[in-house]
């Protein structure tokens, strides 16, 4: 962790692209993915976990944060196009797409990344809508 | 309804500016809206639903189709900055962009939307996790 403190110091966290981020390492094929698209900017592979049928991530392959890639303009574009493209070929009867920032949305990857989840019934956008 | 289908019939859908979708009525102001946000493009208001304490809807002011919206580029573009903009401001904690597409997402509005949700512990992004 020493080490990852000295990186911080030395990098802006916005372009650390390195060792410590998990999707870094994905996009440079340092660990295995089950990739669906792959194209200069932006990388869409299976996530890992299997909470639903159908869970996509896209990423950009150059480290940013979810803020950064949310105020990029052209680059949110391009995610946004693919996401409704796998979207619609991967999910026929309706998909979510979603960014979660900070704590409060459970955000467990600082490299920015959409999702695209479906293949089920999905419910609510909120969890407990009456419990609020 | 026989009207609805006459006017869709005679208008694409995605085009079709009318008293029958909601979102264009109160881009008309012809329903009352806690705006927070306008410009020549888009319309940012609360949601009449009080789920969690924070539920924006931020809406283009042509009537769109929500792929539309996510294959716009440009205008995604503007609503992902504005998204993150006022996510900052309302949800220093964090909060969860979203967009549904059709019945497995529960759609409620044709006319294309971002949902910014947060102001409380919003729970993972998948509403049962260990159900599927």
């Amino acid at each position: 962790m020493a080490e990852a403190s000295e990186a911080s110091e030395r990098l802006p966290a916005s372009r650390m692209t390195s060792q410590y981020c998990t999707f870094c390492q994905l996009v440079a094929g340092n660990l295995p993915i089950r990739k669906v698209y792959e194209d200069g900017e932006i990388l869409v592979f299976h996530n890992q976990l299997n909470w639903v049928p159908v869970m996509l991530l896209i990423i950009p392959k150059v480290h940013m944060t979810q803020e950064e890639v949310w105020q990029s303009g052209d680059l949110l574009g391009r995610m946004g196009q693919k996401a409704v493209e796998l979207g619609d070929e991967h999910c026929p009867r309706g998909y979510r797409v979603l960014a979660n920032f900070g704590a409060d949305a459970v955000q467990s990857q600082h490299h920015g990344h959409l999702h695209v989840i479906g293949g089920v019934h999905l419910g609510l956008y909120v969890r407990n809508p009456l419990e609020h």
